[in-house]
């Protein structure tokens, strides 16, 4: 097929005109550009498709490109698709998008790092649903998408879907085992280990960790870094001081009783919402924050953790930045390390820690 | 051009086979399923782009069905609308995808109710940026949407960007005095009333209000709410039980002294991180929840209301259902009535108010 065939195609293709609805905008016509540049639709066809080569004067075309401009004429993208071969939509799966706010911030990285280089995304939300997972791969799929970014609003080892493997693939806060999986994941070893460094660092060496009763990446890197932190700063692992509870609010209070007992005058919760409940169980006791205990979350969770009182320090999980490095990985920006790539999760200090003599 | 050089077309158009990734599988081709079927690619085609006047055999067509549905093969749809003349994809303009949960409620309810009716979401989060807004509106556009649902993750006023005339919209969480802009918001004046009346049940009669300080749809509804449930009950309003404060933790701590000087049992706050902030004021003034002050929030905000202590009574913002509504307005399923769709907002009942004797 000749390249003037296919831009006569596109142009063939333009819908029809809307039916009239009052105070609606009718689009500008491909017919209304040609008639202003006084060139043929098929010409300006070939200069919206941008056919590199047909053979048009430069004059020609800048009397073409001033139409568009002048009119406000928007070609028809699925057109442009078909015509290029290539299809400028990036598919991303969430599953938590209703009910977190943590799928939201990979959605907002991802869009801006895709529109950067010219891409859509295609978004479908399944919150966790495994039936409509499937539809939405199956969509993407149809509408050619350039490749899927497949997100889990927590951080964990996730099963492919096997349609996936029908197109290029990046894995967004999870991963698999799996030869050849690319993905990128929060760093949590180097969270654990700056969520207690920042405890370390106001003087503290008797630091109790709450962690999630749940296994999970998360848990166990957290655990690692808040290891390292202490061996690091030369003290020695107490076992005794690690606790486990529910990662929300009420494992947080319901943990308040079992960290007075081990006397420790400083906590690093696995999550935000657990150490806003420990903030309410520590208060019940009359004990002060940060002055009896000085309290480290994670997450640095939207409309809690900067609005506690005292407000809370934290490690913020990068949740825009997975989004964002999942495309330049997708795109083949960024090369695929071996593993899973790492991104750094940055400490957020603030009011609930503070500095005082070693305990 | 007739319907069979439409279907060949939308053949010719099947994209190349993707470069050889290793391990990615490769998509069944439309020749694949002329094969299996025994008929020619331009048959699939017709079957396929369902065109209802070509003269196909019931059994032929069953073959190539049965062909589509055993080897998997997935029709391109970007070559479907095309050829069809109608997209599938509705879009969403979303402005706070990222910073709040409701964003992302909004995204689900019209995601559920779009791929109901056979359209998938183009979503596009703005972040409040204007430009990026533009921007998003024009890629909709050129993706032929059906139409557009501009929403607002708060719920106010809103310009229509002059880009959206070009097509159906329905403003969502929104609204326009334009004559004939269809729109769907929450029933800011029932949730009002429905707030008021969890602390009248409970036997309460002097019931304090701490608005936003904020004018908006969501101040001057929730007010007029608050003054019809006390007229229903027989109170006389009391302007001065009305306080104003940021509708955020900060400020709900700060209204802590000016309520206390009014002496009221209970208070409806205007949203749930006010009460928030309003519990912990409280507490330091060794104040019980809700044996000292009843509290009522709004929003039954994720990750805050169920999980204060006491958990928080409130009237839920009907994000999901917005965006469900928005949908079903948008094709036309629901009618629009002749101002703005109201919503209602449901009143949910936790441990933060109590049956106790008229104050």
């Amino acid at each position: 097929m000749s390249s003037t065939e296919n831009g006569a195609e596109a142009s063939a293709r333009e819908p029809e005109a809307s039916p009239k609805v009052p105070g609606r905008l009718q689009p500008v016509t491909l017919r209304e550009v040609a008639e202003a540049a006084g060139v043929s639709t098929a010409t300006v066809s070939l200069v919206v498709n941008r056919k590199k080569d047909a053979r048009i004067a430069a004059e020609t075309r800048k009397r073409v490109t001033d139409a568009i401009r002048t009119l406000g004429y928007r070609p028809n993208a699925m057109a442009q698709t078909l015509v290029s071969g290539a299809s400028r939509f990036i598919g991303l799966v969430a599953d938590g998008v209703a009910s977190t706010p943590f799928a939201g911030q990979i959605i907002h990285g991802a869009q801006d790092e895709a529109w950067k280089h010219g891409y859509a995304l295609l978004i479908a939300n399944t919150e966790g649903n495994s039936a409509l997972e499937q539809d939405a791969i199956a969509m993407m799929l149809q509408y050619k998408v350039r490749g899927i970014l497949y997100s889990r609003w927590f951080h964990r080892q996730a099963d492919i879907p096997s349609p996936l493997r029908e197109t290029d693939f990046v894995l967004v806060n999870c991963f698999s085992d799996e030869e050849g999986a690319r993905a990128v994941v929060p760093d949590e070893i180097q969270g654990g280990r700056s969520a207690t460094e920042l405890l370390l660092a106001h003087g503290h060496r008797r630091i109790a960790f709450i962690n999630a009763a749940i296994p999970g990446p998360a848990t166990d890197g957290r655990l690692a870094g808040y290891r390292q932190a202490l061996e690091d700063a030369g003290i020695s692992f107490d076992p005794d001081l690690v606790m486990k509870a529910c990662p929300d609010q009420e494992g947080g209070y319901l943990a308040t009783a079992a960290l007075l007992m081990r006397g420790a005058p400083a906590v690093f919760c696995y999550n935000d919402r657990m150490a806003m409940g420990l903030y309410d169980g520590l208060r019940e006791q009359g004990l002060s924050i940060p002055g009896d205990i000085a309290v480290v979350g994670f997450d640095n969770q939207e409309a809690i953790a900067a609005h506690l009182r005292p407000p809370l320090s934290t490690v913020a999980l990068p949740h825009y930045e997975l989004g964002a490095a999942g495309v330049r990985m997708l795109l083949g920006i960024d090369p695929a390390p071996g593993g899973p790539a790492k991104i750094h999760c940055p400490a957020v200090e603030r009011a609930s820690v503070q500095v005082q003599a070693n305990a």
